[in-house]
């Protein structure tokens, strides 16, 4: 618990290797996680190999813990290997589909944030890439994947280089994201107490200034997560996902 | 790392709450876990009345756990908060798209899971509720959901009636889903060799004679999730999150 209280998220590893033994422990262990009726439907690819990395780069757009980390896994939903097994007795199967493709994404999930919870436990620092549904088509390309898999999260693993400091992330107040019984929508008031202290904080100042920007929410709207690019990386993963065979 | 290793899933519960500050201390723990440029997309209900229990109960087709459960979580992807505080500082939002979706159901999940593997560590059983994307509209309707909020999976939680047995649950081998370097994509006889195990099981055998089927994988094809079920679910989530007005 104590690990999880204190965790951060680490881009920059040591020169050195995870054994086998170790990350197939954790592999075996993340596995007895829940998911969707026990067909655990995810794959996970797991890349060493630096020409593979380095044809994988610019798709997470040269994230440098990428080519630095010894471990890169790039977590799947996976309805191709189900598909196949049930061809294979005489069933009739139907997950080409929206419903399939979600609970398959949150089987893929829950199997890669065990695997994070445990490897941090185990003293190894990981970081997720979310620029995996970005660019999934070309990653997806690289990787050889077949109709039926969409990569949707990619986590980068190895020992941290406690020489590089990382600096603990606010959170939201649990007001913030904790509702009781039912939504209670937020007032203006209500959101200037959620987001006050990180407003407040002296790194949130920073980033304004040098982005030039009036307020904090215009870092993430007008550089971050502009509007024009979630709906091109829409188009893009939409176009990625009907590619591989889904109705979508 | 034992509880990690010991997992079940727990479907039924003592008659014992489960203290605030306890529930407070697992929140605030999860809410340290990775999520999308620390935009926290995510939100939790948190349903202890009997009543708005009974009102989701048909939606998760009666599933006994969730009304003897002391508390229900509804875990929703959330672009409603970000946008909002958007708006209130000059900032021109863009989140009503299938890429912020996925992120927020990413970290929604990411969420999700700490929370289980913590609670499991403090002795408490969980189950997840996959029915949640199926009725996405109705249990939206019960839990007050505004525009941009779609629940996403639902957890219960509750101490462990350790009366009831649990069946430690099978798993496929790492080869099963572990694909070094690249995806290698399975021949009929990995097929068999991947799912050998699950199906010389007796509970398996018992499953098939149970449901007159002749293999275990028409079970999951003719029963547990049909096509025609996959693909009317997939129609009614669409809806239900074009209703919150994402253009999907």
């Amino acid at each position: 618990m104590t690990a999880m209280q204190n965790r951060k998220t680490v881009r920059k590893y040591i020169d050195k290797n995870i054994e086998d033994s170790l990350l197939n422990e954790l592999f075996s262990l993340a596995s007895r996680s829940s998911n969707t009726g026990n067909m655990q439907a995810y794959s996970v690819i797991v890349t060493k190999n630096k020409d593979i990395k380095k044809q994988l780069s610019p798709f997470h757009f040269n994230q440098p813990q990428l080519i630095n980390a010894p471990v890169v896994l790039t977590i799947c939903a996976d309805l191709n290997r189900v598909t196949k097994w049930a061809k294979l007795r005489k069933a009739n199967p139907g997950f080409n589909n929206v419903q399939a493709l979600t609970f398959a994404t949150i089987d893929a999930i829950i199997f890669a944030q065990t695997f994070c919870v445990a490897a941090e436990e185990k003293g190894l620092g990981i970081c997720y890439l979310g620029t995996t549904t970005y660019n999934a088509k070309q990653i997806a390309d690289v990787l050889n994947l077949p109709d039926l898999v969409i990569p949707v999260t990619t986590i980068t693993v190895g020992y941290p280089d406690e020489s590089v400091e990382v600096i603990v992330q606010d959170r939201l107040p649990l007001e913030g994201f904790i509702h009781n019984e039912v939504y209670s929508n937020y007032s203006e008031s209500d959101i200037d107490n959620i987001y006050g202290y990180k407003e407040s904080l002296p790194e949130s100042k920073k980033f304004i200034e040098i982005n030039k920007k009036e307020t904090l929410a215009q870092v993430y709207t007008d550089i971050r997560y502009k509007k024009e690019d979630n709906e091109f990386f829409s188009k893009e993963f939409i176009e990625a996902i009907r590619a591989k065979g889904f109705n979508f």
